[in-house]
């Protein structure tokens, strides 16, 4: 088959320059003073930008449909009742975040649809399988935790009335958020055959070796723990030091615990609490509970399975110093854990066809796609971020990474549209 | 001059069992199911105790007023155009709080005051000067920081403007939470010519020594730090360990520091850090920034010197460990701070009087009698509490020593009011 759309000349100059002139206009959706993004899920500039998506989608001819959960879908149905290749991202972000998470996924995955559909109207050609290019809900987990919601959902791995009902800290629930906006639908968004996402890479390592495309093999492996330290209030000036069993201590011995022990495994190991919240948190009373997420992340099961231990042991001491209980529930854990190597295989392809150096490499943030990987065959790419800087309003990745990026996204979902990661028993 | 005032007979059992009453109503306001209340300043339950001491001080025949920062007063005015013995504390209380931390001593304020207007009605005594209850607003500053915020504005220690325009986590300003209360005036309140305060010991020393009154003496020296701790947003999962500056590990170091700095020296340092804000607190990203408030307490001017240095070089000590930037900003600081020592000495007179045990003790945490003895001669009182638990909903103060405190109150209040700390020639 012709995998090369928009090899070279003009058309393909024009395409490009409409993908960045559309990532020029998208960034300005939750624009931050210090050239990021905020752009929490269902918050106005999350609607507004979803708005924005679903016109760019319709002027391209892509009909653009909603799940129960507000998962953001434009279809293209060149082969009527076929399923799906899902392609796509999030463009929710954090509170101070960058402009290319998430949001270069979604925008690349509709420009590959874009392109594809000429190409397809130009030659006449049928492919085994529809396009539908998609806007998670709510990836980062800011405002509604859990992170990944709207692919969890969209998965089975996350109960429908659970999301709906997660509520943020001002006790708005998901299910308000999103009443009248337009933007939940009555099914369960499209059936899919197969997945793809590409995504900044967060790290250094596609950089440092000056390679452009990163083909992900598998997830580190991961413990994620609820954490609540309970001790008791009491007056912070008055009552005597011996009496005191103040949850902020015990917290922050465990932050600092956490830190430590990554640099007892050096590389191998990162550990992380970016979320921990005080009560009463006044500035005259010892705290009584702090609830903290404590993650640690591995590419190696064994380090794990030894850090976890180390962790459980530190607990002990910490309840023992600070006169604190702590309870420590384990609330996600998952090995490493691999993506079809058939699909790292066609990517592969993918990126030699198109004239790009790629390597294996394997993602330690958590993505969509590693839900959409356990229901259907699913590629993952990663393009380079500038010194690894991401969840930063500094993030970047150069214009030409990005178009790469695209053009390799684009062959991948052609291939996926023709049925190379699907047996042709299972259509 | 005959200080006894109910000293035995039905009719003091009468004025007993009404004060126990009126407290036992007052904890209703915000109460909490454990047996606490929550009555964060200018909150519905604030203001609707509010309303309910101003009927019950109206009842009695005060005349309710309020200045401008929403100080309540309660005047009785025997003698018309002298000033004011000033006596009363706060009814406002951290979010779970216990019922008896300043709320005892306005209405311990107001039952003396009720109790002297029935002598002086009896007796046809002019005292030298009128009596003001005084409900002090926020005085906890949970809600609107600083703490001590009504009292520091009569005083003038703290700019009128600034206090109105002091914002809650919501946004919400001081001026606008009171505005359409009907409990803010156009005056600066009533002139004082001295005062009283009564407040529960918040400590363990009166119960330990079996002495019912505690006659303040001073208070700690104190230094209260704003701190912020600086370093990068970035990726919790991704970004390699070497490259994060995580504020929340530098402001973990901070407080277990600080805990563990009291130890060093047992019973003469208190140390506490309370409150504790993450930015941008959230389960993927390394915190960018936290902002705390630690405080050193000590009786002992040399140790706080000390505690001071060892602060400093701990947080050179922590840029270089966490590689984040501390800025540390001392807010507030004072050495040993002594009550006039006349007013100490006729305290002791009235305990000794109304057969009373009492001690000298110091007080290690703030009150607005802090603010008061630095413009008029103050008295402070201490009650005993349980096992030394406050700012906890299990605080407790048994109801013998609540009425042996109104007992002593009410006949310090009558010295006061006859001008026992103030020469004639300021008259």
């Amino acid at each position: 088959m012709n995998t090369s759309v928009f090899a070279h000349g003009p058309e393909a100059q024009t395409a490009d320059v409409a993908f960045l002139q559309d990532f020029e206009t998208m960034s300005g959706f939750g624009a931050t003073a210090r050239g990021g993004v905020d752009r929490q899920a269902a918050t106005a500039a999350d609607i507004a930008q979803r708005r924005w998506l679903a016109g760019l989608l319709e002027a391209e001819g892509l009909r653009v449909e909603y799940d129960r959960i507000g998962n953001q879908f434009g279809l293209l149905e060149p082969t009527p009742g076929a399923p799906y290749v899902l392609v796509g991202s999030h463009m929710d972000s954090q509170p101070t975040a960058g402009r290319f998470d998430g949001a270069y996924g979604v925008l690349a995955a509709a420009h590959a649809a874009f392109r594809l559909a000429r190409r397809w109207r130009a030659s006449g050609e049928t492919p085994r399988f529809n396009l539908a290019v998609v806007n998670w809900f709510n990836e980062e987990g800011s405002r509604f935790v859990p992170s990944m919601m709207g692919s969890s959902v969209y998965t089975g791995v996350l109960p429908l009335e659970d999301a709906l009902e997660t509520r943020d800290r001002d006790g708005v629930s998901v299910r308000d958020a999103l009443a009248g906006t337009g933007m939940t639908g009555d099914g369960d968004g499209p059936s899919a055959a197969c997945s793809a996402e590409i995504h900044i890479e967060q790290g250094r390592l596609l950089e440092n070796g000056g390679i452009t495309i990163g083909l992900v093999t598998a997830s580190w492996a991961a413990s994620k723990y609820e954490i609540v330290v309970e001790g008791e209030q009491a007056h912070s000036g008055a009552t005597v030091m011996a009496d005191r069993r103040d949850a902020l201590f015990g917290a922050s011995l465990l932050v600092a615990f956490a830190r430590r022990l990554a640099d007892e495994f050096p590389g191998v190991l990162h550990t992380a609490v970016g979320k921990l919240d005080v009560y009463p948190n006044s500035p005259v009373v010892v705290a009584s509970r702090v609830s903290l997420l404590l993650d640690l992340r591995t590419p190696d099961e064994g380090v794990l399975a030894e850090a976890d231990a180390r962790l459980a042991a530190e607990l002990d001491r910490i309840r023992a110093e600070a006169g604190v209980d702590v309870e420590a529930r384990l609330s996600h854990s998952w090995g490493v854990n691999p993506y079809q190597p058939e699909g790292v295989e066609l990517a592969r392809r993918s990126a030699r066809d198109r004239g790009h150096a790629s390597t294996e490499i394997l993602t330690v943030a958590g993505h969509d796609s590693i839900n959409m990987k356990e229901r259907v065959p699913t590629v993952m790419l990663f393009v380079p971020s500038v010194e690894g800087v991401s969840h930063n309003e500094g993030e970047h990745t150069r214009d030409d990474d990005m178009l790469a990026g695209l053009d390799v996204l684009t062959d991948v979902v052609a291939r996926l549209a023709a049925g190379q990661l699907n047996p042709e028993e299972a259509a």
